[in-house]
C-alpha cells in the first residue's frame, strides 16, 4: 500500500440505487489508461487479484463488441464475460458483466476516464445491479481486494511502458 | 384496449431500484413470440407506436451482438442502439439499451419469455437504468403508449403468421 492518497482506492456504495462506484487516480496520460482497458495484452496482465492468470477467449472493445475471459488460480477458475455497448476514445467505456456461474447476475458498469492534465487520470468506474442484495453479494465476494491490486498492477504497468 | 385481461399490459414501478417491469401475455407459442424478438424482419413491423416505421441498420441477436435502428414518423425521428448480452432461445435476451440524443442514458434490459401451455407466452421485460430520475423521465415519455400499441401489433401478426 502507499501513503500517496492519490493513488488510493475509493469504493463508494451507493445509498439510493444498486450500484458501487469506484473511484483511482493513475499517474499517467489518459491515453494509456485508456489503452490499458482495451488492449487485450495488456488488460489480461493487470484485471483481477495477485496470483490469478487471465486467459483471453474474445476481447472485442469496440461499439457493439463483446469479450469472454477465464481467471484461474489457487485451484480456482472462472470466465467472466459481456458485452460492450459503447466504446468512446479516452472518455468512457459502458459494457455489461458477469461471472458465468451467476448467469443472471448481470450488471451495467460505466468506466469513465478524465485527463486531469499533467499526464495523471482519473478513473471513475460504476456497477449497477437490479437488487440491493446482489450489489451487497458483489462487495462481500472480495471484490475490493481484487480491485485495489489489480490498480497497483496496472500503476507498475504504466510506470514500466 | 381490451377487456380480455390476458392482453392487459401490465407496467410495474419497482418501489426500491430505477426499474420498470413490464408484464405481458400472448396467444402464441413460446418460439413465435421469440422469434417476434429476434428477427429483425418481423421486430421491426411491431416494435414502438403506432403511425412511426422502423428502419433496421444492424440486428444481430445472439449473444455478443449488436442492433441499431431508426424510428420515424410524425415528421419526427431518432435512432436506438444497444449491444446483446445473452440470447438464450425461447428463454431470455439481456441487453443494453439507448436513444441516442440521450447517449448517456443507457438501460440493462432483460426480456424473459415463458411458456404458459397451450399455445400461450408470458413476456416480462424489465428496464433498469442508474437513476430514479432517469427512470421517471422513461416514464413520463409516453413510453406507456408506445409499448401498448406495439403489443397490440404484435399480437395481430402472430395471430396472422
Amino acid at each position: 500500500m502507499t501513503t500517496n492518497t492519490k493513488h488510493e482506492t475509493q469504493i463508494i456504495v451507493d445509498p439510493d440505487v444498486p450500484l458501487v462506484r469506484i473511484i483511482r487516480e493513475f499517474e499517467a496520460p489518459v491515453e494509456k489508461v485508456f489503452r490499458a482497458h482495451t488492449d487485450p495484452e495488456i488488460f489480461k496482465q493487470w484485471t483481477g487479484p495477485n496470483g490469478y492468470e487471465n486467459e483471453i477467449e474474445t476481447f472485442d472493445c469496440r461499439t457493439g463488441g463483446s469479450y469472454r475471459y477465464k481467471t484461474s488460480g489457487d485451484g480456482w477458475e472462472g470466465w467472466f464475460r459481456g458485452s460492450f455497448h459503447e466504446v468512446r476514445p479516452n472518455s468512457v467505456i459502458i459494457q455489461t458483466f458477469n461471472y458465468e456461474d451467476i448467469p443472471d447476475g448481470v450488471s451495467l458498469d460505466r468506466i469513465e476516464f478524465e485527463d486531469l492534465g499533467d499526464g495523471r487520470t482519473r478513473l471513475t468506474s460504476t456497477s449497477l445491479v437490479d437488487s440491493f442484495e446482489g450489489r451487497d453479494a458483489f462487495i462481500a465476494s472480495g471484490m475490493e481486494v481484487g480491485v485495489n491490486e489489480g490498480y497497483q498492477r496496472l500503476d507498475a504497468i504504466l510506470a514500466a511502458s
